[in-house]
């Protein structure tokens, strides 16, 4: 058990090293692709920038830079497609904070994108970081070989789109009209924030040819922390400091949504988090020392807002 | 002349012929593409069926499929690439009616998608038609060859970008408040609209193949009927019939926004049209017959509405 914790704070020390480098990177790549031009175009950079730069945890580049690591894969190459998932990720935190969807003030502590640029430049913003994503995944300095190029738009593609993060977004507006049992909220998550985290995790061993049967111990980590991730979320979101979230808390409650929390009630939804993680862990057995980050990050999904 | 006037008469049978040919299959298409699930995300699907099917003149999947049958492109490959470039061009019909974006209530003579599904949905229609067009292009069966692949999913994320449609769609915003000269309004129409037509030109080659120089005249062309489409757009948004356009019209006046047709006035608008629509078709000089129905869509982008 010794070497279990200090296993544990090594990989917690590596986690915290590496997610300041990846988020240092996606920074400077951001500032870089999102250039404002000397056009009437300026504000729609002015709002991608506002929304996408110093904001969040990056998560998602983190996880293609931790299953990228497994493979040896080059870390330029890495935080190029890291960068790609979170202009994905953005441009969903933008599109449902709007006033039509869940009407959020706050986001990441500042306020909302609609809230400081306008409702229309916010559509605009957006729709032009999930245009941009597929722009920057599928250009030659992505990768050399088209295959993997084709190989990541699609994946991106099904992940963004009514099979993935936007019918999870569909599912949850619904949620608030319907009663909603344990299966559909699980389904709902997989779709809405599973699927992004899914492609994160695949897209470091796409960038390294695996082929499809080969990446299956990693589709079922990312299952199970996407699942954790979402536990933690609404626990969160019943127990969270709003202060600390940067954003609006008890909305679900609020909304009379089912959660997990509703549905499994605090201390079982705890449980299940945690079983998760091991089961997340338990997915990574073929894996040596190289997956340490992975391990680290499982971990940190439900521990993030302590 | 009376050859001339002949071939006139057979570009516009063949494109007569074609558009219904296409349109059918494109219905067809999305018809399958879009089929209903039986989950929540109903409503979602049903409002992308709403807003893609039996709507519009195709004008871009016939453009796929003029340039395709340039090199012998397989027929069912170039209708596929259309629906693609269709469901994009439809998401960012979609997005641009928002009550927040231009505030339509009829398009396509039927109320708007956010008029008969409400906001929420429409705005997660039209990013799910976005990421669909993505899906579909890099799609094994679109093309064997992942090199095809690739390159398509980048020339379209490149047309639908900030430096494409959501670029244009930012500066026609703009262009409500600033008093746009007449390079400014034509720069702002290549992007609004000409990126996604020079797309559609462009992907008939790309399937074939055809390197980037040898596309050079197809790119002329689509530039200029692109500028010759949007000129007569212009032109009918003054001098239209509601009715028949299906959509409101006379909206640039009343927003005080620059256009050719304010910038140029009539007649000169009118002129610099048809000198657009034969100098696309001069481009085509180096092809001979298998253009027919290109040139005929160039005469038809001008005629269109009478």
């Amino acid at each position: 058990m010794a070497s279990v914790g200090g296993d544990n704070a090594r990989g917690a020390e590596l986690l915290r090293a590496t997610q300041a480098e990846v988020a240092e990177g996606i920074d400077a790549l951001f500032d870089q692709l999102l250039a404002v031009p000397a056009d009437p175009r300026g504000p729609l950079y002015e709002a991608m920038r506002y929304a996408a730069i110093a904001g969040g945890k990056r998560l998602r580049p983190l996880l293609v830079r931790a299953a990228g690591d497994l493979f040896h894969v080059d870390r330029a190459l890495t935080l190029r497609v890291g960068a790609a998932v979170e202009a994905m990720h953005v441009y969903s935190l933008i599109h449902d904070d709007l006033p039509c969807m869940d009407d959020d003030d706050m986001r990441r502590g500042k306020p909302t994108t609609h809230k400081a640029f306008g409702e229309a430049t916010a559509v605009l913003a957006g729709d032009s970081l999930h245009a941009l994503a597929f722009e920057w995944l599928c250009d030659p300095a992505t990768s050399a070989d088209p295959f993997v190029r084709a190989e990541l738009c699609c994946e991106l593609a099904r992940a963004a789109g009514p099979a993935g993060m936007a019918g999870g977004q569909m599912m949850d507006l619904a949620a608030e009209t319907s009663d909603f049992d344990l299966p559909t909220v699980t389904r709902l998550q997989q779709l809405k924030t599973g699927a992004l985290i899914a492609f994160s995790v695949e897209a470091g061993a796409i960038l390294a040819r695996i082929p499809a049967e080969g990446r299956r111990p990693l589709r079922g980590y990312a299952r199970d922390i996407g699942l954790a991730f979402q536990i933690a979320d609404d626990i969160m979101d019943v127990e969270g400091d709003e202060a600390l979230a940067g954003k609006a808390l008890h909305k679900d409650e609020a909304a009379g949504k089912a959660t997990f929390v509703t549905l499994m009630g605090l201390d079982r939804a705890r449980d299940q988090a945690t079983l998760l993680v091991e089961q997340a862990i338990a997915h990574l057995g073929g894996f040596g020392d190289e997956a340490a980050l992975l391990r680290a990050i499982a971990r940190y999904v439900v521990e993030r807002d302590r």
